[in-house]
C-alpha cells in the first residue's frame, strides 16, 4: 500500500522556516540556510533548468525525494497568498510550471476552484480538513505515495493524528532561534530509524512512524 | 586548549526531559525512554556495577562520554532538591558515590557550602552566574574539558552566550510532545557536523559550534 511521507529541511532546533515570514521572504529570515544543502546539488540544479552543482550523497537524496510520490498535500501558508479570502490572481510561489508535476491538495478554510498549471501540477483547495485532503490525495496518487510538502503546521497535524507513515528530516547544521517549528504538539510518538545519511552540509534522518 | 562540551540525550522533537518532573520522577513522564539506548549498553552497566548489555557503537559512545572531562557544570534542577533555599539533607540524586568522579559546579541562586562525596565527586554551588561557574570549572578541570551536564536551561544558556564548543546530541527515536526543551531561545548559531553515528536505538550527532 502506498505511504504517507514527509521530507523536510529543518534546523537542529527544529525550525522549518525563520521568523518574520512575508511575501518578499516566504521562508522567513535565515530560512534559506535550511535549503542550501539542496541548492548546492547537481540534481536540484538540473530539476530547475540549471547545471553544475555537487554530485554527492545529498544529490542522491534530492533525486529520490520526488520518486514514487503520486500526490502532495500542503498547508495554506505554504501555498501563500496571504490569509482570508483568496486573491484569485495568486497561483502559488512557483510560476506557471510548479515543481510538483502532480496533483497538490491545499488545506484551507476558504473555498476556491481548482487550478491547472503547466507540467502536470494541479492545485485543489480542500476546506473539509486533513482527513478529507488525505482521502482525495490517496485517490489521486493511485499506487503512488502521498507526500506532505509542508509547512510545519500541516506536517504536525498529520503526525499528531497518526496519519504519517514516514518522516525524512534533512537537518541543517544551524539553529534559527525562532520561526516556524516542526514537531510542535505532536504528542508522544514512537519512531524507527530507517536510514541515516551524513554529509558536511546536512544530516538526513529517515524515520518510520510506529503505530 | 580544553573545550566546553555537552552530551545529552534528546527526543526528535527536542525534549531532554518529559512533562511533570517530580522527586519521584526527576526526568518527567516518558523521560527514561530518552536514555534506554545507554542503559542497554555494556559500558553503562559496567560503570554502574552491573554486567551484560550490548557491546556496540552505542557502548563506545558511552565509554567515550566521560573521557577527557575534568569538571562538570549542571543546573539547579538537575542537581535536584526543589526550588528556593537548600534543604541541606539533599545531596543529589546519585547517592554517596555519584557517577561524576570530578568537580561539579551547580548553578543556583541560593548559596550553599561545597559537598565532598565519595569517589572524587565534589559539588560546588555557584551563585554568580554561568560565566563564573565556567571560570571555576575551567580552573578545576586543568587540561581537561568542561562538560555541561544539563539540564536544558543550563545548556541553552551556555550555547546562547557563545560559550559552548561542542554539542553531542543522542537523538532517541521518539517524540515526547511536552517537557523540558533543549535548544530553546539559543538564537541563530552555525554548527559544523563532526561525527554522525547511527544505531537502531539512537542517532548520535556531534557538532562543533562555530563562532
Amino acid at each position: 500500500m502506498s505511504k504517507v511521507t514527509c521530507q523536510i529541511s529543518m534546523s537542529v532546533d527544529g525550525y522549518v522556516a525563520g521568523p518574520n515570514q512575508s511575501v518578499e521572504n516566504p521562508i522567513g529570515e535565515g530560512g534559506m540556510r535550511l535549503h542550501q544543502w539542496a541548492l548546492a546539488t547537481s540534481t536540484w540544479r538540473e530539476q530547475h533548468g540549471g547545471r553544475g552543482g555537487e554530485r554527492n550523497a545529498d544529490a542522491e537524496i534530492v533525486e529520490r525525494s520526488m520518486q514514487g510520490v503520486g500526490a502532495f498535500i500542503m498547508g495554506r501558508n505554504m501555498f501563500g497568498g496571504g490569509d482570508g479570502e483568496w486573491d484569485e490572481a495568486w497561483t502559488g510561489w512557483w510560476g506557471d510550471d510548479p515543481p510538483y508535476h502532480a496533483p497538490v491538495f491545499v488545506l484551507t478554510h476558504h473555498p476556491r476552484e481548482p487550478l491547472t498549471m503547466d507540467g502536470g501540477t494541479t492545485f485543489t483547495f480542500v476546506t473539509e480538513g486533513i482527513e478529507s485532503a488525505l482521502e482525495q490525495a490517496r485517490a489521486a496518487a493511485g499506487e503512488g505515495d502521498v507526500a506532505i510538502a509542508g509547512g510545519a503546521s500541516a506536517v504536525n497535524q498529520y503526525l499528531a493524528a497518526g496519519l504519517l507513515d514516514e518522516l525524512h528530516l534533512h537537518v541543517a547544521p544551524i539553529t534559527l532561534g525562532a520561526g516556524e517549528r516542526l514537531l510542535e504538539g505532536v504528542g508522544a510518538q514512537r519512531l524507527e530509524p530507517v536510514e541515516v545519511v551524513a554529509s558536511p552540509a546536512v544530516t538526513h534522518l529517515k524515520y518510520r512512524v510506529l503505530r
